[in-house]
């Protein structure tokens, strides 16, 4: 049977463009960044490249780029790095854990503003949050389980005139919509190499000129010394070539992407009853989180997936939790129709005859399932 | 110019069994490890077997590892994660940076224990540094400049009479003699994929069963909840297949680098006056640390570099540093026979031929060397 994958908010598939740089850096590329000799020049090199790469993408200058672990050690040392004590911070409730369990672990106050149903924060909100101690906003670019786009630079600008750092956890924006973190005005910005097309295991934090970050990471003196352990130089080299295709090609595709999501959401709507879409706009193109009344969301992943389709119930990040999703919350679903919504996140291995595929297979599932739940009780 | 590397300590080339099993990881398996379709429970699966793998290699049950971003976040999750305010920490003057420079950010009490210009702590010193306070122990398996073999089991021993936790980093041991963590006594050891024939970006952590550990990386529930991120499953696959290889085959590829190194060193020695080895035994089988005096250890990087070989003075993670390697001063080195130094570290892609190549080029490059030195006064 074949697969097809609807789930890229989760992961995105390695590109071939990548693994056609990659796979050379691994066989060739042995050096240790740091070494003096040849083979740690080329890795060097690499390196400084891929660094600029991932800068053009996110419109910085590459010396403000980070390379760390991922997105969430992006958000953990924004975080961590930024804060002292005694102070406070603002964020939004609908963030991921990588900002929310940090910010639960910082022992200051923090202030989490709501959002309305349209999973989009209001700036007044936040401009009315700040305290003379505040030392931090961070609010998410786009989030991960609806995909509304945040007013970035308008927080930016509040937080500007208020002497207030900003960061923001891109790693659901960069390559999906334009991102310009100058442009912005943001101080730190989050992204992710497994959200674009590059392996999992790297991320990269952009730090403003002339900001001061505590490291999380403590050792050599890699990183400007913002960040120690060995360069994961292949890492960095992926998402370099990641950055340049999506700098390239990320716009077009976004356009392409936006048809494929909206022929999906409408489809879904004229086949099955009771479905509604969950935030509202602006979004990103490839993603829309759908609530099907008198479906458990996990059943409709598990038949799903059985039909060779791969969705999600809430976040992959959040998966093993018995709760239902924060952010449906948050916008104001009830538990019932949280638990009963689903993410569907495409990305450029999805096609026409994908989409229509999975339209077939949600009305199938829903027919099927909707006939074993007792609660269900249509609407036509 | 053939270019033959004699850096393994800094880096290790990724190995073509590596290869052979990361890549296809790359090419197919996209899932992200805790989403609950096929995709991600293939991704599971993986990053499950490669656990496993990495176990079998360290003589600990795969549920005991967590995979982290490398060597320098496994010291820093050990120590950072035991350390509580108020405790006092033993480690030695001659760890690596990524212990060293989390204990100067502890703000707590830290000895120190010397040690004799053989390179090896006396377990007794360390019963003697013991107070009431002490909460952790972390001594290193093997340095990375002189590869000298620390007594992890009776120092285990010593923390365990004591009722304290016993951390190592074992990033230059695993996979070059033998290691069973189990059996050494450790609470905490650390490993890392690059000095192992796997990719930079993935290492791994033992946390012994029941042990509790502060996270370092808060986020989601990944990681049995001791480090968040989404998992790196083919830099932990990569791992696995690294450990299968040097499960099977590690202890005679350490008898075959014990044949060359043994012969790299007695070549120098006899074909280069005033050399003598840094430090002394046990030590690991690919390691030499060679003083030769009145030569800056960098020139000699350098030239040696030209003709095509590649060796370090002092270690990578402290390039960069003008102050001379902190290892051999705590050996007892003077800062001049210090900064006369150079590491030499064998592997797998290694041969008697090369090494035969190696020492013309060090006697060589030592004579052209001396005779620019007007320091240097020949004893011979």
């Amino acid at each position: 049977m074949n697969r097809f994958y609807f789930d890229h908010n989760a992961s995105t598939p390695v590109s071939q463009e990548v693994l056609e740089v990659l796979v050379p850096v691994l066989l060739e590329v042995h050096g240790n960044a740091s070494s003096i000799h040849q083979d740690g020049q080329i890795a060097r090199h690499r390196l400084e490249s891929a660094r600029r790469q991932v800068g053009d993408l996110l419109g910085c200058q590459a010396k403000e780029l980070v390379f760390v672990s991922g997105g969430t050690e992006a958000d953990n040392l924004a975080i961590f790095g930024a804060i002292g004590d005694g102070c406070h911070l603002i964020t939004t409730a609908i963030e991921h854990p990588a900002v929310l369990n940090v910010c639960a672990q910082l022992g200051i106050e923090v202030t989490y503003v709501r959002v309305g149903s349209g999973g989009v924060v209001d700036p007044d909100d936040i401009r009315r949050a700040i305290r003379p101690t505040t030392r931090l906003i961070s609010v998410m670019h786009v989030n991960n389980e609806i995909g509304t786009i945040q007013p970035i630079a308008e927080i930016a600008k509040i937080a500007k005139e208020a002497g207030i750092l900003m960061h923001s956890d891109g790693v659901q924006a960069a390559g999906r919509i334009p991102v310009n973190v100058t442009a912005l005005g943001v101080d730190l910005y989050s992204v992710s190499g497994h959200k674009m097309y590059a392996p999992k295991g790297v991320g990269a934090l952009y730090v403003r000129k002339g900001l001061k970050l505590n490291p999380l990471l403590y050792g050599g003196r890699h990183e400007q010394q913002r960040r120690a352990g060995t360069e994961n130089v292949p890492g960095a080299v992926a998402m370099g070539a990641a950055a340049s295709w999506l700098a390239e090609h990320g716009e077009s595709e976004a356009i392409r992407l936006a048809g494929l999501r909206d022929r999906l959401e409408q489809g879904i709507l004229e086949r099955v009853p009771s479905v509604s879409v969950n935030g509202g706009a602006p979004r990103i193109s490839g993603t829309t989180n759908l609530c099907c009344e008198g479906i458990e969301g996990e059943s409709m992943v598990i038949a799903l997936d059985l039909r060779g389709f791969a969705v999600s119930s809430g976040s992959a990040c959040s998966s093993g939790a018995v709760e239902p999703s924060h952010v449906l919350m948050a916008i104001g679903l009830t538990r019932d129709r949280a638990k009963s919504s689903l993410r569907f996140s495409l990305g450029r291995t999805n096609t026409e005859e994908q989409v229509d595929a999975l339209i077939d297979a949600v009305a199938a599932s829903a027919t099927h399932l909707r006939k074993l739940s007792p609660e269900y009780v249509a609407h036509v």
